[in-house]
């Protein structure tokens, strides 16, 4: 995950910019020229500081019932289990994106073209959205290969690391997947996760 | 569209950028220590510019087999027709986007609620990803209510300017979008856009 080591400190800290990208000169908060709401912009040279959600990416991995998780081995959530994710970068799809950071976090290297998508979400409260793929890939052992990563293995629901998830509001969406993997029925859901509830749909 | 004069600008000038947010001194390009890859970033204070997609929502409007149209009254693509799209912000769900927009271009307004997800595609050539939106309303008169909409016309296929589209790339997930509509069948897509191609697949 490359960007795993400021996972949120991009959106704090651009909550937090002082100074004009294009030409250094100290940004105002106002309504710019032309716009209809407040943002940060450089009355010098007319830079407007544009706050768009990030996206996430991920690829639940899984063999039968067991699901590949990861334990993470940098903040934020060091040590805690979650899901291979990070965010897409420019330049690449969103397959290419939950691929590579797939690879970056477990080395574990799937065909962009096995991905099923399976979850759309906002998470309006950290301003990104989720998109979540699926892939089934036979339950071998691996080992972590950045330090990153401390631990990766497919775990069973029974087995799975339920009172130590790095994101804990996951966890009904997670159940619901193990749920979905034992029925073998698709579905592909739209929603918002918050820090508490999860308000999801078939789409 | 709020921020529809600077479409296009963002990326290029975010590919530009110079000084650092956090201290104003200049950037570097380079490998920041505890990266991978090449970023601009600053010596100074550790600050990191890292490039991220941008996430544009459009919510397609239909009564029978009519569907909403804008006119745009600014660059880029001034003239040109288009469905309702913006950037997504801070603080909103996909949904809410999608209804902020259509609101902004045609003074339309349409519960968040009633609306379904309808694509998600990458557009990696201009680091962007596309969420669009469906919802049915009434074909009713509409008179631009901002300056940024020239025009504001449900139109059927045959009606539609498939000469003077915004975005050509769009005319073949529009005439998709067209038959849908017709033959009353559900569906979800998922694919990747460019100038030249169009990937789509059902979810």
């Amino acid at each position: 995950m490359a960007a795993a080591s400021t996972h949120w400190r991009p959106t704090e800290r651009a909550l937090a910019v002082a100074y004009c990208f294009e030409c250094g000169e100290p940004l105002v908060t106002g309504v710019p020229p032309g716009e209809d709401r407040k943002r940060q912009y450089c009355p010098a040279c007319g830079y407007v500081h544009y706050l768009n959600p990030r996206i996430l990416v991920s690829c639940i991995v899984h063999d039968g019932e067991r699901v590949l998780w990861v334990r993470r081995g940098q903040d934020p959530q060091k040590n805690l289990w979650a899901m291979p994710a990070g965010f897409m970068e420019n330049d690449e799809t969103l397959q290419q994106a939950a691929v590579r950071e797939l690879e970056e976090e477990t080395g574990l290297r799937i065909p962009a073209t096995d991905l099923d998508l399976v979850v759309l979400s906002s998470l309006a409260f950290i301003n990104e959205v989720y998109v979540v793929f699926e892939a089934r890939h036979e339950a071998v052992e691996l080992q972590p290969v950045v330090p990153e990563t401390l631990e990766v293995r497919f775990l069973a629901e029974a087995e799975a690391p339920w009172d130590e998830l790095a994101y804990p509001y996951t966890e009904p969406y997670m159940r619901r997947c193990y749920q979905r993997l034992r029925s073998g029925e698709k579905e592909m859901l739209l929603g918002a996760f918050s820090h508490n509830i999860q308000q999801l749909k078939n789409v």
